[in-house]
């Protein structure tokens, strides 16, 4: 029983620059589904640094990366996009007339003329911690980014790793959590030094308790609900510490997961594109942002965003062999309307 | 008495992009001069279209062309750049250190390491009407752009053009003027058809005159004071009107005055750069926005906004020869400050 869905453009990634692609595609009409491996939009904005403000976004001095996603989510809406969140692509196919067939692990099938690969670092997911029954308390006490923050009050909350992520949201969190113990395998946390600093201040406080070095050794709990954390030492001793959530913070994979297998010349976890088209070595996939790369190629959002619309318009070819895209500026076309039945139509609900 | 400057950039066009390329060149701190032809900043944005919405500006679901201009204006002020309005660049030399020396019309000298030619449609200025006396009303009766709009209240005024921008100001100006005449040489108007609807309704109530199908023949008046305009008919007759204010919504010239000279390999007014650098032919001149070219180039503003950080990062090597770049997020580094003497200090008040 698994859905069937067609469209003209697959949007793998729900970044920054994969919701700005849902909307250059829909000012050229066409139509789009996006997959993400994360549970919520808007990538490593807002599973890293949602508070964080964004400098280097033109037309925005500052602004949050929170905000800044839900500004694009907000744009990309009258385009009526199909999200499909948490969940990876695990194959593509492409079939003898030109169609690329994508499939995610939740097991639905897009049926599409274009594929736009906009995954930055993450698109395939958080790292993990090998703990064997991890998959159990996902979602529900583990977690690997904060949705919405007041989920966690008044709770005692583990936080694991050493980086910014781990050390911003200790800060945070500590406003409203009860406890938080934050676990790192070295003393030192690579984080910027005014936040280290403000960390400290909460250790002192009896908020925050440093566990150092140790690692997560074992999960307990039942029906999803952790009880208890189990760290290990470096020197073989243990702790087990009693807690109601812990989120994991150990960066974004730098794994391309199944696209490896798609013959896109990957190099340095990277795919080459024609910087003037957007276009992989593959007719009909794209790639853009962090994970595109080209000579001089700079990861910045800004050059996401328009080597986005580059992708659209060459792409608008396939989707539209016999039109020619009549070029017209956003201030005197507005924003098209899209048929919206089109978009979310299931072909089939059974199909195997 | 020339003032002489010397900085690392200068920025031709003070549009969105030209705005934006001083921020971008500001992050790798390579401090900017900007002139641009027209007397504010902001370009066709603001010259033509300030209260027009725009939607394809990434995380601005929709933002007025005067308010996109306003937050670049305020996005680029850290970096304290020095803006030349109101002069066109006149000449452009290089040295025997590779340096560049930009003058504009109002003799003023610049001296830096990398010329960007943001220059969209208009940056060498307005279209102008053939007047003889023209020069003399320029800026205080007779004018290209509208800065505020308060300056009109209660006034006459004669609009002359046929696009959206006569049309479009004309609705505008109604609430506030006294009276309009509108001059178009044809009797039908290339406007959106709500806009010439609206136009039709305020011509009904008297608060807009058509002057159909008229040309602008001469301007009356003393000290920079229009008294009154006289309008030429096709058959030969004219019409005297008085008014308080004239303004000219001819477009800006496509007209890349003396760039034309600088062995830039110019075609159909634009010009060839290599899009994975920003550079021209020419080692140190860079262009981008409306005005570079290059194999499927967009015109969109957020393909000049790439291009331009492109561009920095490009000229970055001509300024700091010795320095590799080191690549960071806007999150992690923040906005880095500019030593502000070093940007606007006049190396010589009385050259020659």
């Amino acid at each position: 029983m698994s859905p069937v869905y067609e469209t003209d453009v697959v949007i793998i990634g729900a970044g920054p620059v994969g919701l700005f692609a849902v909307f250059q595609c829909g000012m050229l009409k066409l139509r789009c589904h996006v997959v993400d491996a994360l549970p919520a939009l808007g990538g490593q904005c807002t599973a890293l640094y949602p508070e964080k403000p964004i400098y280097d976004i033109a037309g925005h001095p500052d602004i949050l990366a929170g905000e800044l996603i839900e500004n694009l989510i907000e744009q990309a809406a009258p385009f009526a996009p199909d999200y499909h969140l948490n969940q990876q692509v695990v194959s593509l196919m492409e079939d003898d007339q030109k169609r690329f067939h994508v499939v995610t692990a939740a097991g639905r099938e897009i049926i599409c003329k274009a594929v736009f690969i906009a995954a930055g670092p993450g698109a395939f997911g958080p790292n993990k911690p090998p703990l064997k029954n991890i998959e159990e308390f996902e979602n529900t006490s583990l977690h690997y980014m904060v949705g919405r923050k007041d989920c966690f009050a008044g709770q005692t909350l583990m936080i694991a790793g050493g980086g910014d992520s781990a050390v911003d949201w200790a800060i945070s969190l500590a406003e409203i959590a009860d406890k938080i113990y934050l676990v790192h395998r070295r003393d030192k946390f690579r984080a910027a030094p005014e936040s280290v600093a403000r960390l400290n201040n909460l250790v002192a406080a009896g908020k925050v308790e440093k566990c150092v070095p140790y690692q997560l050794k074992a999960l307990q709990g039942e029906d999803g609900m952790l009880s208890s954390v189990v760290l290990g030492g470096l020197d073989g001793d243990s702790r087990d510490i009693k807690c109601d959530h812990l989120l994991c913070f150990y960066g974004l994979a730098q794994n391309l997961g199944p696209l490896k297998e798609w013959e896109l010349d990957i190099a340095q976890y990277h795919i080459p594109i024609d910087p003037t088209t957007g276009q992989t070595c593959r007719r009909g996939i794209y790639a853009m942002g962090d994970v595109a790369t080209y000579q001089n190629k700079l990861k910045l959002i800004a050059t996401g965003f328009a080597e986005v619309a580059q992708a659209a318009h060459h792409a608008y070819n396939l989707v539209y062999p016999d039109q020619a895209l009549h070029f017209e500026y956003s201030t005197t076309k507005g924003i098209p309307e899209i048929e919206p039945h089109m978009n979310s139509e299931k072909l089939q609900q059974g199909k195997g």
